[in-house]
C-alpha cells in the first residue's frame, strides 16, 4: 500500500490497496464527491451506471453525486433504499436487482453506494451477485463507513437470524471519501464511527491513540485537515491488514477487537439501543477488562482505553438485565465461532494484541460480574 | 493443470485446476461416490457439513452418501430441494440458509451439492455466500454437470426476469465424479448433457470430436470406461478454459459457444419445452451456419457438427412460431450483451473458434430465415 500526494490545490490522499489483480484506490479529501466522474472515468469507459442511496443521504449529496457523474459522461439512475438498519436485508437486495435487470444494466456498468454501511455493505452484494460481478465504486459518508466498512471487500446482508450472515468478499474498484460529507452526520454518529478509529488505535498504532487522546475535541468538532488526516491513516491501517490477509483466514480477525461482545450486546438488544459502534465501545472496554484479567495487559491500558472512550461521550458498561445465558447463547452464534471456541482478540499494549481461545460462557461470565470484577 | 493416476484397483483419473490459492482437484471415476468422505478428509477436518440434493438423485444416491461421509468421520444433515430449474430460486436459496443457521453450521463446515446443474450452481451460490464463504464440495450426477457446470466455478439462481442473472464466481474445494451415477439418468437427459461434450469437441478438441463420430453408440450406451475417459477429457479442457481467464473477462466465452441462441430459444419457450443441452444443440447448429454463412468455416464442418447432433437423436431447428423480434429482444437481454453488440462465437474449424461482434438483429433475422438460407 502507497500513499502519494496528487499535484492538486486541495490536500488529496490516495492510497493503494495492493490486492493483485482486485487492487484499487481510496481518494481521500474535503470535496472530493465533485470529482467522482472524473475519477470513475479514469477507471471505466463512461457509460450507464446506478447509485443506491437513501433518503436522509440523498437529499444531501444525490444531485452532486449525480452531477459529478454526468459531467464525465456517465448516465446515472438512482436506486434509493429507505434509511436504517432493517434495510439491509433481501428485499432491499431483490429491489436493487429488480431495478438493474429492468434498466437492462449490463455486467461493466458500475454500482455506486452513496451513504453509510448499511448501503455500503448492500450495495457491494449487490454488485458482487449482479450478473456474477459488476465494478463497485465506494462513496462512504459516514465516519463509520469511511474508516471501517468502505475498506476490505466485507460486503453482505442481515438475516432474520442475524447481521452479516450473508455475504462475500467483493473488493470495491474505487473508494472515494470527501470528509465535507461528514458536515451533516449527526454527533451521535460521528462518535459511534469515532468508536473505530480509536480501535484501530488500540490494536495496531499507539501513536494515533495519543494523537486522539490529544486533539478529541478538534476532531468532534469536525476539523476537516484532522479529519482527512485521521480517515486516511485509519484506511491504510485497514488496508495494511486487508493486504495481509484479506478473506480473514487469521490475522484479519484483529479487527474484530471489542466486537464479540459488542455484536452480543447489539442482538440481545434488538439492534434499537445501541448504534454498532456504541456496542463496539462496550465490546472494547470488555476486551480490555478481560485481558487486564488474564494478566495480558495493565491496569493503565485499560483505564486509557476506558477514558478516552467516556470522553467521547460513549457509554462503557455491559447493559443491565442482560443474563449470562443470553450473552452466552449470542456469543456462540458469532460466524467466528469454530469448534466451540472462541478466537478472542485481547490487547497487550496500545497497538498490539494477541488472541485468546475462550469459551462463550467465560466471556459471558465476565460480562454480567462486572461490578465483583472490578472491585 | 496436471492429470496423474492414483495407485488404486480402479482407473481413477485426478486432474488438477490450478488457480492458485483456489486451485482444487477433480476425481473421476467409475464408484467415486463411496470414497467422498475419505477424499474430503484429506482436505478438512472431519466435522459437521450439510448435503444439498433433490429427491431424484437423493432416492438412489443419498444413503451412499451420508455413509460414505459417516464413516470418515463426518456428520451430515440433509437439505433437499425440490426437482426442477424452477427451484433455482431465491426461494430455495433462503430454505437453504435457513437450515444452515438452524443447525448453526460454523464456516468451516463444507456445503455438499449432490445432483445436477441446478443442485450445483445452487449450492455452490449457497456456499459462496453463507457466512462470506464456506467450502463446497461438488458430487454431480447428470453428465452435464459432470462435464461442464461442475468445473469453473460459476455458481448462481435464476431471477423471473431471466436464467442465471444472479451468482457468483466460486471455485470448489473438491469435485468428485462417479461416472456409474449416470446409469440412472434419463436417457434425454444423458443426450442432452452429450450436446455439451461435442461443443468441447467443435470449440477446442478435433481429436475428441472424431471420436465421438466414431463411438456415440457406446457412449449412449453408458459405457463405464469409455464415459470416464471422456468426462476427463471434458474436465480437462474446460479446466484448460477456466485457468487461462477465470472470470471470463474474455477467452472463456468461448465455452458460449451455441449459447446465445440457445439460452433466447430456452427463454421464448419458457424453459418448458427444451432441456438446457437440446436448446444449445440448436444454437450451435445455427453458430455453425452463421460461421459458415461469413464464410469462416467450410460446408464440411458445419454439415458434421450437424450430422453428430442428429445422430444423438436431438432436434437441431429453430423452432417454428417464434418471431424475430422476439429473438432478437431475448438475445438482447443476454447478460453477454456489452454496448449494444453480442460477442459472437464462431468455429473456424472443428477444434479452432473466433469472436465475432454481432448485432441481436442479425442474428434474430438469420435465426428465422433458416430455410431461405439453407436453400
Amino acid at each position: 500500500m502507497a500513499a502519494t500526494k496528487l499535484p492538486v490545490s486541495r490536500p488529496t490522499e490516495v492510497l493503494t490497496v495492493e490486492l493483485g489483480e482486485r487492487s484499487y484506490s481510496i481518494v481521500i479529501d474535503a470535496g472530493s464527491l465533485d470529482d467522482l466522474g472524473t475519477l470513475l472515468a479514469e477507471r471505466c469507459q463512461p457509460q450507464r451506471c446506478a447509485v443506491v442511496t437513501n433518503p436522509t443521504v440523498g437529499k444531501h449529496y444525490l444531485d452532486r453525486t449525480l452531477a459529478a457523474l454526468q459531467a464525465a459522461g456517465f448516465t446515472p439512475l438512482t436506486v434509493e433504499i429507505p434509511d436504517g438498519e432493517q434495510f439491509k436485508s433481501f428485499a432491499s437486495l431483490t429491489s436493487i436487482y429488480d431495478r438493474l435487470l429492468t434498466a437492462k444494466l449490463d455486467r461493466s456498468a458500475p454500482l455506486i453506494a452513496l451513504g453509510g454501511g448499511v448501503i455500503g455493505d448492500l450495495t457491494g452484494f449487490a454488485a458482487a451477485t449482479y450478473l456474477r460481478g459488476v465494478p463497485f465504486v465506494q462513496v462512504p459518508t459516514t465516519l463509520l463507513a469511511q474508516v471501517d466498512s468502505s475498506v476490505g471487500g466485507k460486503t453482505g446482508v442481515n438475516h432474520p437470524l442475524g447481521k452479516n450472515l450473508i455475504g462475500a468478499f467483493y473488493q470495491p474498484s474505487l473508494v472515494v471519501i470527501d470528509v465535507t460529507t461528514l458536515s451533516t452526520l449527526p454527533r451521535r454518529e460521528l462518535v459511534a464511527g469515532l468508536v473505530e478509529v480509536i480501535k484501530y488505535g488500540v490494536i495496531l498504532d499507539a501513536e494515533l491513540f495519543a494523537l486522539l487522546e490529544r486533539d478529541l475535541e478538534r476532531l468532534l468538532g469536525r476539523d476537516e485537515s484532522l479529519l482527512t488526516q485521521i480517515v486516511s491513516r485509519c484506511c491504510s491501517l485497514k488496508a495494511a491488514v486487508v493486504q495481509r490477509d484479506e478473506r480473514e483466514q487469521d490475522y484479519r480477525s484483529i479487527l474484530n477487537f471489542g466486537h464479540t461482545l459488542g455484536h452480543a450486546v447489539e442482538a440481545l438488544t434488538d439492534y434499537k439501543r445501541y448504534l454498532h459502534g456504541e456496542a463496539v465501545a462496550i465490546g472494547m472496554v470488555f476486551a480490555a477488562r478481560l485481558s487486564r484479567a488474564r494478566g495480558l495487559c495493565s491496569d493503565e491500558t485499560e483505564k486509557r482505553i476506558v477514558r478516552l472512550l467516556e470522553r467521547a461521550g460513549l457509554a462503557v458498561d455491559v447493559p443491565h438485565g442482560l443474563s449470562s445465558a443470553d450473552i452466552a447463547a449470542a456469543v456462540a452464534g458469532d460466524k467466528k465461532v469454530s469448534g466451540g471456541k472462541i478466537k478472542f482478540v485481547c490487547v497487550e499494549d496500545l497497538g498490539r494484541t494477541r488472541f485468546e481461545l475462550v469459551t462463550s460462557q467465560e466471556i459471558a461470565r465476565l460480562a454480567v460480574h462486572r461490578g465483583a470484577d472490578s472491585e
